[in-house]
């Protein structure tokens, strides 16, 4: 068991058969050190790519994405989600659906900052369903970037997000991918450390 | 002049005379490099606070908040604007007015995470009235924790906010202080370096 598997066992919280809450250290709260793990254990798994920009949605996958880029030393691009006064009309869109929120929504980020000669890696908090994914692999092909992989902290294996795009051919890595949660707790698939 | 006063005139763009772009590196874009002087910066102007904690809004804040948390070594936390299904109903909530978006937008965060122990400083890239950071501070009151200071990237020195702020008593230290703007480039407030 990782770093973050055994955090999410001590510190999580769930709900249901689907609702993992890990606000006090993930996405409300945000505890440095853990952070500062993900941000290296993404860079030990994506160094050898070449990696020239780090692309995430706000809000909370902007922590994630910090932390990474610092052990990447590259820029970190966040798609916005809200309807910016200041983006202007030079931008790329995709619309994404949010089961979460049950609506859909537009995700925007500026033509400057996506280019044919990036290689980039897309990095999340969670991934369930995997449409916030595939909506910030399309703002990469819109731009003529290559997406090199997409590094998530807490994959949700039960839903298709994952399957899906690895079966794309997409490399996804997840440092923690939960296939079930109940009453019982919560079991991990089997990774490679 | 210091780094973040020499990167605003040469990445800055100026609209009129109220708006200053800076998104190829501080809010849509992020400079890991910029960025962690940034933290580096406040870590030197409040390291003698006590700080237990560091309070952002979504979504630019977080960046900032992440990068002081590194120096700090404390945990962050970001309020959320969004109505968020997984927060709950313990809550402090505070209404905030935005002049950009021209409404208003309730900011929320969890009980669990501000306490009467907290020593809080408040971090954001942009003040201009300063309503956000009045909600930030309302939120830290209503936990019973001290507002140590608010630490700001870039102060429309032009707006209210800053001044208002100071009046009450709040320390707060801005990086860059834009005096005016326009036509003619941008001239910043003299500061003690």
């Amino acid at each position: 068991m990782n770093f973050l598997e055994e955090r999410i066992l001590r510190d999580g919280q769930v709900f249901g058969n689907d609702i993992l809450k890990v606000d006090s250290f993930l996405n409300h709260q945000l505890d440095p050190s853990l952070l500062s793990q993900i941000g290296e254990a993404f860079h030990e798994r994506f160094k050898d790519c070449g990696i020239t920009k780090i692309l995430t949605i706000e809000a909370s996958g902007i922590a994630i994405a910090c932390f990474a880029a610092m052990k990447f030393n590259v820029p970190v691009v966040f798609a916005k989600k809200a309807r910016s006064n200041n983006l202007g009309t030079d931008v790329y869109q995709t619309m994404v659906h949010s089961f979460t929120y049950g609506r859909d929504y537009m995700v925007t980020v500026s033509r400057k900052y996506i280019s044919p000669e990036d290689k980039i890696l897309i990095v999340d908090d969670f991934m369930a369903n995997g449409l916030a994914m595939e909506g910030l692999i399309d703002l990469c092909h819109q731009g003529g970037a290559t997406v090199e992989g997409i590094g998530i902290c807490i994959e949700k294996g039960f839903q298709a997000g994952g399957k899906l795009l690895r079966e794309k051919g997409y490399r996804v890595e997840s440092l923690a991918i939960v296939e079930e949660m109940g009453e019982n707790g919560i079991r991990f698939r089997e990774q490679a450390s």
